[in-house]
């Protein structure tokens, strides 16, 4: 009934949507990429296996997935689907012409029926929650196995849904399988109307990440090697980071003598600006290609190599996460978790809320809100080895709840 | 009149403002730079001048403007106001901690007297066309000189300003300056009431390059030592795009026998996975880090360098643009232009739309649809050299038609 009123109200607002569309994406696609949203493609006959990720933090919360999907199972031909022109512009970044990319139609029977008749999908796995009446209908249609990937239900969600309780149930009764990532949201799923043979618990994939043993052993050879105490790593910064990290350092620096700053800007175009910049400001600095270890009266060492972060990691007693402090949006925090290194981290951090918010919760990490407060939290950090790593293991525990989500998905998929 | 009736309606809808703020903007940004929205900031008592550039694009377009200022007038303070979010990021990546950023203030008297009250602005220097009329009227309370840089107004935008004549033309009052692009934005803005003695007509600052000419020397040099003909440089080349040029230019290889190949990179990082490509794929694959000339009997030269764009593009016969081909909006064509290369472009232009549609309507520049269409553009192209300088040289007129505008807008700036 729900459904009807839905398709009903689709049509009426068809040619508004359209003028959208069109208005949002003239100039910005082709042609053929436009009609992609009415679910018209070039007809592809071999077998697919489909992702769904609406926007770019579903691409990038799947890329490790996926990744691992090619390796495992290379006779499989893939194609991802996104909503979002930046979920398309995250696709191309990370495969480039590898793997193939449709928009995902909009939300009408036509176009959807349009979709599975255009490409032969076998599987369609959808990244956390997107329920699309339609397109799980015409999936069906089209014996097509549904599955909920790292799926998440807010107990929000979870009421609105109820509010309709037969159409929740009709909806989620197309689902093949539900890989939650926790038990609550199982939980919220069951209430909703998924049978429980249906459900696994996965844990979050988002949170599953793996650290290469060597480089990490490389670091901690390195650490032990090195008489500077604290070591505070300044990692994967952006333009106009370097200034607050090296301020906050030049403060610290008064009370903790034996202090070094490492600093690894995260594009390679600004090693050398960023050592100069250092040096500008009065630091004996020194670069990793010079110097494969920091030597003993060096202040600022600048981590002028790529694929290395491992190393500057476990070489480090604390972490401050670049990106963060200028509008970026953060980077991954997981890694200074997984090491047991405690991290600090800036006011932007919309790129990672989940995994940032869960390792505040647990004191791993702490917000500077604007670069003065980071140079205070500096000056009030108790730089007491075993009080650093304790804090640091509060973030290991949260990697730990969940390891293996990766692995557990990717037998569950086939 | 309607200015009394425009501040009712934003009366009666700031419920509805404040809520699509809060909810954009929640979790990305920080209280401080959300209240800037409210004309809340900091108070600064030293004076500034202030570039308002609504987002990305005009932030772009302002930049070497805007360096330019920070050179000739160093004394100055200067404060950058973008209206979204995503021109903030394009400020911070460009100037990091060295320029002020603030969000201009949602369009009520209030939010503006407040922004003006935190800030002792003396001039507001608005790029292309954004007329706010709270923000118009209180600078003018606020004794601030207002201009207008890079003006431009369409014929369709100023139709509708003339539907209400009067009201556009209390709107443009407030302007000091207005330095218009070309003739007939400024026939369109002395039409809506601007007095002729205000305007100046300066050509377009986008279009507006400078070529390092012992950059340029150096790649002549090159290309007379050079045997191979003809040379086509994918410039700027993103992940996917790599493959698209080696399939096209394979295809050439069967009719000319003697080209070149210049692969450069946008990224430093993919310098290496590119030339591994290029030999994977059975070219005999140099890059220019070895051989600072290319081989006789190279087939595919790789730019593994940065800042010598001006070198490769001296050195081509034809330039293909990366970035275009993957949906990152394409990289500048005039540099080409400039340099009377014809240069070929993909599907997207999107950062680059009013440059890219201008060089193709003087024939300067070709689009292909898609990886099918350059094969068969580079296949159908005459090689013939004189042919192609003079398609180069279309491109020439329209950066010369441009030249200079730089400069006229910083001296009448001040």
């Amino acid at each position: 009934m729900l459904f009807i009123l839905y398709q009903l109200l689709q049509f009426l607002f068809f040619p508004f949507i359209c003028f959208t569309l069109i208005k949002k994406a003239k100039g910005k696609l082709p042609l053929s990429k436009l009609l992609e949203y009415l679910g018209i493609a070039k007809k592809q006959p071999f077998p697919v296996t489909c992702f769904h990720c609406v926007s770019v933090g579903e691409v990038l919360t799947a890329l490790p997935l996926i990744k691992q999907y090619q390796v495992q199972y290379p006779e499989q031909k893939l194609l991802i689907t996104t909503t979002t022109f930046t979920g398309y512009q995250e696709v191309k970044k990370a495969f480039g012409d590898n793997i193939e990319h449709r928009f995902l139609p909009l939300d009408f029977i036509l176009f959807s029926k349009l979709f599975f008749s255009c490409h032969n999908i076998q599987r369609i796995n959808i990244i956390e929650t997107e329920l699309w009446p339609s397109l799980l209908q015409q999936a069906k249609r089209h014996n097509v196995q549904v599955s909920l990937i790292n799926a998440r239900l807010s107990k929000r969600s979870a009421k609105r849904y109820l509010k309709f309780p037969r159409s929740a149930c009709w909806l989620v009764s197309h689902l093949d399988k539900v890989l939650a990532q926790h038990q609550d949201d199982a939980d919220r799923f069951i209430q909703l109307g998924v049978s429980k043979d249906k459900i696994t618990i996965t844990g979050s994939i988002k949170f599953d990440i793996k650290i290469d043993p060597e480089k990490q052993q490389k670091g901690e050879l390195l650490k032990k090697k090195c008489s500077h105490f604290p070591i505070i790593l300044a990692a994967s910064t952006h333009k106009g980071e370097d200034e607050i990290m090296l301020t906050a350092f030049k403060t610290l620096q008064q009370t903790e003598k034996n202090a070094l700053l490492i600093i690894v800007p995260r594009h390679p175009e600004r090693f050398d600006s960023v050592f100069h910049l250092a040096e500008k400001k009065q630091f004996k600095t020194c670069r990793k290609t010079e110097y494969s270890q920091p030597p003993q009266d060096c202040q600022v060492y600048i981590g002028d190599t790529m694929g290395e972060m491992i190393i500057y990691l476990s070489l480090a007693d604390l972490v401050i996460m670049g990106g963060s402090f200028v509008p970026v949006g953060g980077h991954n925090l997981l890694e200074p978790a997984a090491l047991k290194k405690p991290a600090i981290t800036g006011p932007f951090n919309f790129n990672f809320t989940d995994i940032t918010e869960q390792l505040i919760n647990v004191k791993h990490t702490i917000k500077a809100e604007n670069p003065q407060q980071l140079t205070q939290l500096l000056l009030k950090q108790c730089w007491d080895p075993d009080k650093l790593t304790e804090q640091g293991e509060q973030g290991l525990k949260v990697v730990k709840n969940n390891q293996g989500a990766l692995e557990k998905t990717l037998t569950l998929l086939i």
